[in-house]
């Protein structure tokens, strides 16, 4: 693995994980008000599709990181719904 | 271009556009309580990386839509710092 594919790793589990501390924050206070609705149904599509690409490509790091974040994303957007 | 080139694409552009609602909810509010102050320095930084290994492979999807992405974390991300 070169430099650069270490990068690539990097961006992948950096952008995954980082949903995390939302669904953290979400699930602490219950409070999801600043939120927007729109920016999470149109990201979940997204990384979806990203998951698709992913699956063709038969990319495991694809994959992994997309089916994890999509994980992330339905808890943030179920409670959006709930708590407005 | 493909069938799974398209949903490639279609990734691309769902996952930058969506930060775009939030933009917009922001500075119609003002307001940023219920964000996670840690899940956009995290993303900042994944997608900075996305960028760097997209400069590398020379891909201008990748350079362009992450490059606007990170215009959407960082004005994000200066807000929440703002409002708190």
């Amino acid at each position: 693995m070169n430099y650069f594919e270490i990068i690539g790793f990097l961006a992948a589990i950096l952008t995954t994980v980082s949903f995390f501390p939302q669904v953290i924050k979400i699930y602490r206070t219950r409070e999801t008000k600043s939120i927007s609705l729109t920016m999470y149904i149109v990201l979940t599509f997204g990384i979806l599709l990203w998951l698709i690409y992913g699956l063709h490509l038969e990319s495991m790091p694809m994959i992994l990181a997309n089916a994890l974040t999509l994980f992330f994303l339905f808890y943030i957007l179920l409670m959006k719904i709930k708590y407005k």
